[in-house]
């Protein structure tokens, strides 16, 4: 016997036809003998309904307010799965995130877990009882006020259990079979990855996978949770997320997969003193502002002039704030102009083998000039190489990289073989 | 400065236009230099749709996860306020029903408040923050479950806030102006009350007034707090509900007003032997069914057959399961037969004088008479006489009984007078 925490998402719990499947999906878990605890995301477009609501009342719902209400989401979604599952004859019962004991930060809209009590629920686990766990949602240690915790709340929630009760395997129920090689609506014969570590999930997730968010992949690897991201509509294995790259690189394949990301703008200061401090000069107004800087580049300076461009990418949602605040400090900074420019998209190739295999490189750019792709930006990590393209061309840059390694076909192979399965 | 709780029923915060005039009301209080504690119902038909939710997700919702699912309309409702304040520039903050110290039983679905604790609350008011709480639900003492209040349960929990903070007046907004001397709809000379004694509100709310529960007038009875009765939409005074009749008698008028009641039934078991302990039997089976009895009369027995009937209302929706249990019991209680009959109603005559003018009583069978009403049963206190009547006959009675004894005239006025306003 085995404890499984179960985590599914909004559209799984969307209509009472989909809350029965749910229950009936936890109820055969129990049955076959496992402790269960479940974390739900609130119905459908709930949440969203509930931000308009806000907006029609005040334009600026403030912060504190707006946790509260958002948090009755949740509340609802899981205590209707717990109704379903008694009436498929199994004791269930449903907590909020407070009386589960998630502590978090006292940022609203944005609260970190920094401890978790759930002294509860393994109580009502001893008794039998299936624990189901309103996603999302804490309560701040220091004024006990209700708090969210931002997009993908409830992922980190079902993962934070996982740890705190030191469950075998945290189940993540999504809309899709799992984690692919790269986008199949881009590319055609992307497959399923059977297994990946920790280390390749996160630059998947910061490079624009949308499966999994970042910093519930982070909380994972920092607690050994093992997640497991499969179908809510099928019984078929999905993607198990585990290891770090050092215990998997052996039986991983060099390259895991293609990850694309359109929600970057690029923005570029033209003519700025080519001398230390300039380059801090205008990264320090962009941080100020709360805007996260990914790629950065920055040219070789022209001589006669002693002035060159700085380039680095922005999300577009923060683009023209980060072009305002930057002209404003033009004459402070010294520079020339600002170019801008968000018809711009990312692909990234991400593999742990990668660092041992110098080829990489080389093909991956081969590849791009042979589709006579134009590359803005490239950024690198041990594991990942990340070029900015022209919005037009990222579907074609990357259904060109998951063809030039051949990830649909040896690599889902060796994934395959290298697990075991 | 004084205190002022403040209650606003689901139809006053069914929209953001309404909750946008509600948060208006409530600042323009505060403005006036007092402090103010808010409590609203869930918006509109909010806590039906979520019944209605549950009964599709199954058939019989369990009542913990019931509770939980429906106290998310009142934190919904609440949070909008004070979004709505905030935006017009007064701090608010809104609290759940666990917050705000709301202590009660654990019985889900009825619970009783047994403690209050508002301490966040008084430290919140002391910062010159509107504190807004979530009515109608509690947290149970011993396994700190949240739980609901059953029926009017937010008109309790604002008064005993008002009780715990020793707040000057519990205001209760609703939709009518006030209490009447009779349903206008019934009596068109219908008059609103100014004042009203704890124990002439109870007599009326029991007797099937409905602008407030019996439960909560009984509440602010006990802990001395004054419930102003008023409407939503104007800035009319409305009725106050304080002191004791003892207290008030002197400057009450003989009468305050005429209630009904549609909502109970005739149960009549024929053929009893009238033999002491008969009667218990048949009682007993009905109470221990948790069906509460009203009124009750036992016909003069018949000497030859030393038989009797006994004739007792029950509640309507109770009616059919009380024949049912009756019948399964007729042998061993020893009757001829049950009869059954909801097509009745109950109008009564309540007022704190009654007791000291003796002539009411017969002026009230009088006019009934002269109106040619036939009259089933008849039950009396202190200060109210209740007749049960032919449905057909209770809109006739209603208006025979309110013109009879001038409750539109004299008594109003005498009312005002009292009340020296």
């Amino acid at each position: 016997m085995s404890l499984i925490v179960q985590k599914f998402g909004g559209s799984s719990v969307a209509t009472p036809e989909r809350i029965r499947r749910v229950a009936e999906r936890i109820v055969e878990t129990k049955r076959q003998g496992h402790d269960v605890v479940v974390v739900c995301s609130a119905m459908g477009d709930t949440t969203d309904d509930l931000v308009d609501l806000a907006r029609q009342v005040c334009g600026e719902p403030a912060s504190r307010e707006l946790d509260l209400l958002l948090t009755s989401g949740e509340r609802i979604s899981n205590a209707l799965v717990a109704m379903a599952i008694q009436s498929l004859g199994i004791e269930a019962k449903s907590f909020t995130g407070a009386q589960a004991g998630v502590i978090t930060t006292g940022t609203h809209g944005n609260a970190k877990i920094i401890d978790m009590v759930p002294g509860r629920l393994k109580q009502e686990l001893a008794d039998g009882c299936v624990a189901l766990v309103a996603g999302f949602q804490g309560i701040a240690q220091d004024t006990d006020d209700v708090t969210t915790l931002g997009r993908g709340g409830s992922d980190t929630t079902a993962v934070a259990l996982a740890a705190a009760l030191g469950a075998d395997v945290c189940e993540i129920y999504t809309d899709v079979e799992g984690v692919y090689t790269a986008d199949p609506r881009l590319a055609s014969d992307a497959t399923k990855i059977d297994t990946i570590s920790y280390e390749e999930m996160m630059e998947l997730a910061a490079c624009g996978a949308k499966v999994l968010m970042l910093r519930c992949v982070e909380y994972a690897r920092s607690y050994h949770v093992p997640i497991h991201v499969r179908s809510s509509y099928t019984d078929t294995t999905g993607t198990l997320v585990t290891g770090s790259m050092e215990q998997t690189v052996m039986e991983q394949p060099i390259l895991t997969g293609v990850a694309h990301d359109r929600s970057e703008a690029k923005v570029t200061v033209v003519g700025i003193p080519d001398q230390p401090g300039y380059a801090a000069k205008v990264f320090r107004v962009v941080a100020d502002a709360g805007i996260n800087i990914d790629m950065v580049v920055q040219n070789v300076s022209v001589i006669e002039t002693g002035k060159t461009d700085i380039t680095f990418t922005v999300p577009s949602s923060d683009g023209q704030r980060a072009v305002g605040l930057l002209t404003a400090h033009r004459a402070e900074i010294g520079f020339t102009r600002v170019a801008y420019d968000n018809r711009v998209g990312k692909v990234s190739l991400i593999g742990a083998g990668m660092k041992t295999h110098p080829g990489v490189t080389a093909t991956f750019f081969e590849s791009l000039a042979a589709a006579g792709i134009n590359i803005y930006l490239i950024s690198t990590s041990e594991i990942r190489i990340s070029v900015l393209v022209a919005d037009t061309d990222l579907d074609t840059a990357v259904e060109t990289v998951h063809k030039a390694f051949d990830l649909a076909g040896d690599t889902a192979a060796m994934v395959y073989a290298g697990t075991g399965r």
